[in-house]
């Protein structure tokens, strides 16, 4: 299965913020992110890198950063 | 293999713009996506939604598009 973590990077360290996640895709201000289980999140950040082959990404706040999960 | 393939998306019809997709991060105004041979593309455009799990992206043109290969 093809699906990637996703982490922020917060002062330097790696944070977890997502696993398994299929699909992203713009949302508002921010980014819509669901895993394979159809759980969503929705987070004020844009992608920061990706490495596909490595199975993640790595997400940085934008403005206003929150998030909501579920 | 997680690679995936990068559409855009032209008058309701997908276009392949690169195959093999390993990397995508922000460059300047745009992307930057390398596949999983080393090759880099530049490309005046964001993230319209990606499907890691069908391999699949699909990029928006931004203002100014064009494209620099390799």
């Amino acid at each position: 299965m093809c699906e990637a973590n996703a982490y922020f990077n917060s002062n330097g360290q790696e944070v977890l913020f997502m696993e398994a996640v299929d699909v992203i895709e713009p949302y508002e201000d921010g980014l819509k992110l669901v895993d394979i289980f159809g759980r969503q999140k929705f987070v004020k950040a844009r992608i920061k890198d990706m490495t596909l082959l490595n199975h993640r990404i790595v997400l940085e706040e934008t403005a206003g950063f929150k998030h909501d999960s579920d």
